[in-house]
Order: structure tokens, then sequence, then C-alpha cells
């Protein structure tokens, strides 16, 4: 079986990232990667029945236990994290158990924070299913949920044992989705490779037809950055900032709509733009982000809500920072900085593009 | 003021324990301690009438707010985690917040968990005002809640930026439970400290009738003993292991009883004595322990429940951990070791002992 394998690494605490299509259905080996012989495998109702009986192939030895959670962001609750627990100490899980997540990202996250809490940490294993997962989620170790006060205000850093990932399984992702996983494929390139970005300029069309070894480096390369910059910097601050390029913006946008109306990525893809007027570097290479976000399919301008109320938005946000408004910025493709240093009017110049 | 510091040494997550008589009175200053200036005081009913205004001199320029929890072990649970989590979203809390935990062993678990949840990870700050909690939960990083199934399930590892020990706030600790710390206290030196076991005959009236030099020599060594263990084991296994000794006998009497009974010290105190028997070690040395537990005014056998319940308690045990029922025993006072590999005619004898 072709696989790709890039380590993140992380002292002690290293896992491989193994990238490959049809590594579930190959039986990939998952079993070395487990302390113990049992597991529970926390799924949703859409991908468990696509997914669950295939991954047994991996794991031929192993006792499996499954659960099967409700799909959507609305259950990433301490609720659900609560019948993930309930369930391993149903099954009298030890210590030596393995969580493994398959699914998307919001299945990684109630998954890995029930690993990061059941007695103090079990091992957890990532075979995430969507685009976004496999570029986002697989590195950094961040795990948690949602509270009714904010998102991702609950959870833990809990690193995984390994991340499977099987671009097989983008076949039955949802066109939409897997476009805004491209986000922040874009994003990568954008904020610190300016080769990798050229390459998805080059390859776009091969990504959107869904071509296995085009996936497989897209996906590499996006963990790969991601992992450089994290790993120097693994409990946020600093370095970490500039993987959120585009998402000042994003949120701003996601608060206006309300969260569900556009997906995280498509917010993200105008958000890039956004930043990148603000930044205010040269219009042709403005010209080539936008050229890129549209091959991809993805938005080009926010939603006509005005300028108004996505400053409003801001403010918002603005205000949970403690009046420390924080911006990625570019000073050319491949080449981002942060900082809460910037002129009002090139930040209203931005946000005038979105006037209705 | 005087004070005896310890360092826990843990690389980069260093912390130092802080040991005196009125250093709350005196306004010991814990600012330094706070990556921020707002913090939230996690006390219960019984404590924070006592001790949480004069809590606010050692934090006189800080935002402080607080939560008081209800009192009793039955309320160490996620759903209490909870309340706390809802109160430090409510106080729109920001990575820079502190938790404070005012208070004794459940308190500082509930407090702690949710400090190590928030933001996945807020800085943590112990009062202990119990004797067991600062000679036993200060050191080791160990936080978490119970589950319907078990006790302990839930949790993270989260150390603290510092540990206060005023010595003064065991003044209004019943005395019974005072004792059952002692328990613990006895422990440390049975199993790694001889000299400290000899200290603990000599100085055992001192202890008992709080006199401030003695309790923060007992404190201050039980916390050294303790964190030369964890630190060499941060994350379970091996040596740290030690710290169970007289557990598995003690588990078992307050599986029997019912938890709440016996309290957690008292069934540890006879628990040392059925394994010192199970140890086989010369008598005069168990009479040595024997005579130091009664000193202590702690029970020095198990109760009247027969053999035969406790030994059923312990199959339980038993079958939580796979078949490998593990003890720690002694090769002679101050020298114990771990093992799964025993005769099971000693254990029988040392049930016996337990014969109503």
């Amino acid at each position: 079986m072709s696989a790709e394998t890039l380590t993140v690494e992380l002292g002690d605490r290293s896992y491989p990232i193994v990238i490959g299509a049809g590594l579930i259905d190959q039986g990939f080996d998952l079993a070395a990667y487990l302390p113990g012989d049992d597991c529970l495998v926390v799924s949703n109702e859409t991908i468990a029945p696509l997914y669950l009986e295939s991954l047994g192939r991996c794991l031929p030895a192993a006792r499996i236990r499954s659960i099967e959670l409700p799909d959507g962001e609305q259950y990433k609750t301490l609720a659900t994290v609560e019948a993930v627990l309930d369930e391993l100490v149903a099954a009298r899980a030890s210590r030596d158990t393995t969580v493994i997540a398959l699914g998307g990202g919001v299945v990684g996250d109630i998954a890995g924070f029930a690993a990061a809490s059941y007695m103090r940490g079990v091992a957890f294993i990532q075979v995430p299913t969507t685009l976004l997962a496999q570029v986002d989620s697989s590195v950094g170790g961040k795990t948690g949920v949602n509270h009714p006060g904010g998102k991702n205000l609950i959870g833990a850093f809990h690193q995984p044992h390994i991340v499977l990932v099987d671009t097989g399984t983008l076949a039955t992702l949802p066109d939409r989705e897997f476009r805004a996983g491209l986000a922040e494929v874009i994003k990568y390139g954008t904020i610190v490779d300016m080769e990798f970005f050229a390459w998805l300029e080059a390859n776009m069309q091969l990504l959107l037809d869904r071509q296995p070894e085009a996936l497989a480096h897209a996906i590499c390369r996006s963990c790969a950055l991601k992992a450089g910059i994290v790993t120097a910097d693994e409990r946020e601050a600093g370095r970490r900032a500039l993987l959120n390029f585009g998402h000042t913006f994003g949120h701003a946008i996601e608060n206006t709509l309300g969260y569900g109306d556009w997906l995280h990525g498509e917010a993200v893809a105008a958000g890039m733009l956004m930043a990148a007027a603000m930044s205010g570097i040269d219009v042709s290479e403005q010209d080539r982000l936008r050229a890129l976000i549209a091959m991809a399919g993805l938005p080009t301008s926010p939603p006509e809500v005005g300028a108004a109320r996505l400053r409003e938005a801001m403010q918002l946000d603005k205000k949970a920072l403690a009046g420390k408004l924080r911006f990625v910025l570019l000073n050319s493709l491949g080449n981002a900085f942060v900082t809460a240093d910037y002129a009002d009017a090139a930040l209203e110049d931005s946000l005038g593009s979105a006037e209705a």
C-alpha cells in the first residue's frame, strides 16, 4: 500500500500522520499504536455506516466498541462528551484503552476531549474523514467543545498516537464541504509557503477532481506546514497566531450571519481576501489570491451584510480580547505576520469592500 | 512572616509549596503568581465564610470573583465542574485568568479540573485547608471528579502555579478529619523515610496539639517525599504506586462499609497495618507502626465485617484491574515495594485479622 508519512515532532509525544488512498480498506495496521487490546471508536450517524465496519480491518485482534453521535456542530457539547465517557465507564475501559475518532472535526474534538479526560488521559487515534479535519485538526492537539457562551471554551490539549488519513474517505464528502476544506489548504500556502501556493495554482483542478496523489501531496504539505508552526509553539501565542489568517474577518462574517449559513472555510476564504486587502500588498498579489480562491469555488467577497454589521461583530471580538484585536497580515504572499498595530483606515477600507 | 518553601521540580512547570502559620491573614503576596489581574476563587459553603475574605489580603489589586460549592464528596461531579466553568464564562474570563482552590481535596479536585479545561488550561493556585489536601493533593497534579461508575474516573493532570499552605487553617478542621490526614503523613514515613517515621514517633503529641512548627515540618516533609516520588514518575505507574501503601486494603474497607462511614484516612490506617502483616516484616516493626497509628488516634484494625466481605471487595478491584491485583508491601519500615507476585496465604492471613 502506498502512503506518505509525516512525523509531528513533539519529543516523547511525537506521532506520525500517515496519508494514502484506501488505507482503511487495505487494513492499515493500527494495532501497533494501541497500548492495550481494546478501543472505543467514536463516530457519527453519517460516517459510521460508511467506514466503521472497514475500520475493523485495521484492528483485527482488538476488542472494538463503538458509539455513534448525532451529526452536527450543535452536538459539540459537554453533554456529548459525557455520553462518550459513560460509554467508556460502561465498558469498564482501563487506562490502556484507546479512543479512536472516526469522522470530521466535531467528532475529533469530542472524542479527543473524552480521551484526555477519561482516567486523566488515555490513548487517542484520529481517523479524520473530512478535508478540513485532515489538514487542520490532525495537527496541534486541540480538543474541546462549545459552551453556550462561546465556541471551543472547554477542552484540553491531547496529542494523538497516530493520525490515519485515508484520502479515499473524501469520495463521500459533499462538494461544498470539500471546497471549504480547500480554504485552509490555501491559507497554509498564503501565510508561509509561496512554493506550495504556486503548486496549488497549478494543481487546483486535480484537487477538485480528488485525484489521490494530488490530494495526498496537498494534505501532507498542509500538515507539515501547520506542524512546523505549532511544534515551535505548542501552547498557543506567538507564531501559532499565523494560523488565524483570514479568521478575524471570517469570524465576523460567521457571527453576522449566524453560524451555519456560511461554512467556516467559506468565511475564511472571503476573510483571507479582506486581510490581504488590509495588508496593502500589491494588487497583483491580491489578484493571484483571489484567482486561486475562485478556482477552488470559494467566495471571494463577504456576504452583502454591510460594513457596519461586520464592524460591530469585530467590536464584540475585541471586547472579548480586552480591547486588543490582533490581525494576521501579509508582507507578501507566503509571508504573514501578526500585529495589533494597524491603521484604522486600512481596516475600514477592507470592511468597505463589504458595503452592501 | 516565617514560612518554609519547597519547590516541586517539574521543569518549566515547577512550582513552590509555601508552608507557614497565618500566611493568609498576613497577606502573603499571591499576585506574583497570577498571569493576569483577575481570578476566580472556588470554595465551599463551610470554608468560604472562614477564609474567603482574608484571602483577599493576598490579592489586593486583583479582580476577585468567587463561587461557593456545596460541601461534600457527593458533589465531586462533572455537573459541579460545569457550574465552575459557567461562572468563568459568565465572567468572560480570559486565558490569563487564574482559578484558586480554597478548601479541601474535593474543592481542589473540582477547581483544578475546571482550570485544566477552561480554554484548554488556565492558571491554577491551591490554598488547601485540610491536612489531607495539604500533604496529598498539593503534589502530583491530579485533578478530577467521580463518575457514578467509579471514583476519580474523569479528570486531568494540571499543575498549580503555587500551593499556599497556611497551617493556621487547620485550627478549624474537625479533630477526626485532622487525624485522618495524619494517616497519609504516617504513610510517607513508612514507605520511604525511616528518619521521618522516627520523628513522627517523637512528635506525634505536638502534631495533635497542632503546634505550628511541628505541623510545618510534617507537611513540608510529606510534600517533599511525595514530590520525590511523583516527579520521578509524573504520569503514574512504577514508583508512584508506592503511594498506594495501605490503599488496596483501605479501598476494600471503604467499599465494604460504603463510602462515608469510615474516613479515607481511617481506612488507610487499618489498611497499612494489614499490608504490614501481609509483608511478614518483624513483629516488632509491625508493633511500632501500630503504636504510631494508635498514637494518632486512628484505627489499628479493620471494622468487624469479616474477611469474606473484604475478600469480595478486593475481587471486584481485581476484576477492574483485569486480574492483576498489585500490593505495596514492606521490606522493612521505611522501605516499600510494589508487587503483583504475592503468596495467597499471606493475603489470607492478613484478611484473617478482619475475621468478625
